[in-house]
């Protein structure tokens, strides 16, 4: 079981924030999240975007921002367990809390900081016959490396810009690529869909608007994929994978069933510490509402700051805390 | 007269910043400050000083955090008072406010921020005889050009870090250096009175601890300093200048009276857009107070965002705002 001062849900910007405002308070912090890589949004949506409304960054890359944040948070020393969602809730007699994740990862913690943003990213599922089939072994809601489908058969279906920019990149790569679109425009950035109209004519890649999914088909493996036009004439395509990108829409989840007062699909909190109505729960960023709330990146800092002053006191419960400026007194590494 | 949509008091980085999240939603900003430089304490205090705290910097100088955020806000393009006090506030007619300076500039605005920090920095005085005759040509309460005091014989006051660095830096400008402190051992850094010593004993400079001022003497201009030990015996010194450091001390000044709700000596705001008592005045930053109230920069940041939200109304009464990120719009220049 791992033990900790600070038990964090979601590594997102404020998640991280939050670690170096306790590491200054000399509190602990572990932090679990499901998606594979920490950054929260920045680093899963718009890692390469440049955000303008940092203050002291005229303008600083998504990614960029996450990478500082964790020199910044070096000397406290953080845990992570990434790519598990959080599961359980167990308060304990002495009021602390026993946190597990999906894979059953135990965190024994004093607080509990849920800086969950918007929520698990869940993949949006196509509806096509025998999906559950091949979904663990040759369906791919997101390209994680794309040196996996080298020399493979693959259809992509979607609209958007992470069909267009995938099919784009993958069709020097994989063996052949099948783009499906149920409609006969495309919703991502213009150039992108020219650059997918130019290989779909010089025959580098097979482009199929207006089609419809059907089924997939294969034995041991996944062979092919059927679909339609709009006139139900079917035809079959060869695939080793499917890799369906319709986007990830977010989910409160399991948090969802804690017992902690919800208003407009986020956790209600009181800007006195940011503590929500279940005490030694505190909740920051994104997903927190008040009167007022903005959901920035700039507002999850401020949050992370006084919520600490607040859990302080149940990780240190016989001191007083002082509040020291870092100019003054340093960061003192753990 | 000057017109503009909002007057910021105190070009802090907290006033500096509300110039961003005001130009983001097209409201354009005066700032009145009355130091002679933008920066606040940053610049005033501790330019050179390290900061840990920035999220995102794992440590900035607080003068480069100013310098970056000066080409944050220059898209939006602010105008400033700088050495000039705020002084008058009086409200129109129509709900807008003209604000004076101690200079006679005029302000016109649709919204007023009071983003004045600890307040006005004034120097704290000596006990001294014939202060006020000399006070205007030949005591300085802050050195802005050392080179004013090339060839000169001064005598320095004080036992903290100013009066050290500066006896320090000024031993190869001036002719002649005296310090003197009423104590016998320094509040200043150890190894900067470390150095003081080693002047005093080289016959740099000449050091009177335990020492009290007296008078200053002279005729048309300050010709010497008189001064006694413990033991009552007096002695005069050389003196064309008098520069006493005792520090600065802040002070709400003129804004105390103008009918502000104030708690322990800051402006009671309500965190929902951080307005004051009287409509269409608000207060970020550290001279602000609300349940929780932190005095970090951090802090200052994400009110100027809130309350921006709320300014927009008096700006735009006709229209309806609508919250959109940089990452996304960008930042659309005047
Ligand atoms: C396209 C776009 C542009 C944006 N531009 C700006 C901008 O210019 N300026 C700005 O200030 N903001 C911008 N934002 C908003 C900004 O990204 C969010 O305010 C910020 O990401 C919130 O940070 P957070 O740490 O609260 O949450 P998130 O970044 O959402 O991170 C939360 C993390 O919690 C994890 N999580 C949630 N539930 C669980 C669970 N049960 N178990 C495990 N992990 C869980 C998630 O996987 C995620 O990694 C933009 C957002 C988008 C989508
Ligand atoms: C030594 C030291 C170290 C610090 N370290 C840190 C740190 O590590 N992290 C952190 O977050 N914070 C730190 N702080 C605190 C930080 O400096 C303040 O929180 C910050 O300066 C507040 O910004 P502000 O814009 O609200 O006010 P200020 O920086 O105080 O600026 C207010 C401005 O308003 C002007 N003003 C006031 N009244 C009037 C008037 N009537 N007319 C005209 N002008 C007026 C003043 O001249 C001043 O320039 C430190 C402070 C000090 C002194």
């Amino acid at each position: 079981m791992i033990q900790t001062d600070i038990c964090i849900v979601g590594a997102g910007p404020v998640g991280l924030f939050a670690v170096f405002e306790a590491g200054l308070l000399k509190m602990r912090c572990h932090l679990i999240d499901v998606l594979p890589q920490v950054g929260g949004q920045l680093s899963e949506i718009y890692p390469h975007k440049p955000i303008y409304d940092i203050p002291g960054y005229p303008t600083i890359k998504a990614q960029e921002l996450i990478d500082n944040q964790m020199l910044q948070i070096a000397p406290f020393q953080p845990t992570f367990s990434l790519g598990e969602r959080v599961e359980h809730l167990e308060k304990q007699a002495d009021g602390t809390y026993i946190i597990t994740g999906s894979d059953g990862t135990a965190i024994h913690c004093k607080v509990v900081v849920i800086a969950g943003g918007l929520g698990c990213f869940e993949p949006r599922k196509p509806e096509i016959v025998n999906l559950s089939l091949f979904e663990k072994s040759h369906v791919h809601y997101m390209v994680k490396d794309p040196e996996r489908f080298r020399d493979r058969s693959i259809v992509i279906a979607g609209g958007g810009d992470s069909a267009l920019d995938w099919t784009v990149f993958l069709a020097d790569v994989a063996e052949h690529v099948t783009l499906v679109h149920r409609s006969d425009s495309f919703r991502g950035a213009p150039d992108s869909a020219e650059k997918v109209y130019q290989l779909a004519q010089q025959g580098k890649i097979n482009l199929l608007l207006s089609h419809n999914l059907m089924a997939l088909e294969g034995g041991a493996t996944l062979e092919q994929i059927r679909l339609n036009n709009k006139a139900k004439e079917e035809i079959v395509v060869p695939a080793h994978d499917f890799i369906p990108l319709y986007g990830l829409s977010p989910k409160l989840g399991p948090i969802a069933d804690w017992g902690l007062a919800i208003d407009k699909n986020a956790i209600a909190v009181d800007t006195f510490d940011y503590s929500t109505n279940i005490e030694r729960i505190y909740a920051i960023g994104d997903i927190n509402t008040y009167p007022g709330k903005l959901k920035l990146i700039l507002s999850g800092y401020h949050e992370a700051a006084l919520m600490c002053q607040s859990a302080f006191k149940y990780v240190y419960p016989e001191q007083k805390l002082s509040f020291k400026y870092t100019t003054v007194n340093g960061v003192n590494a753990f």
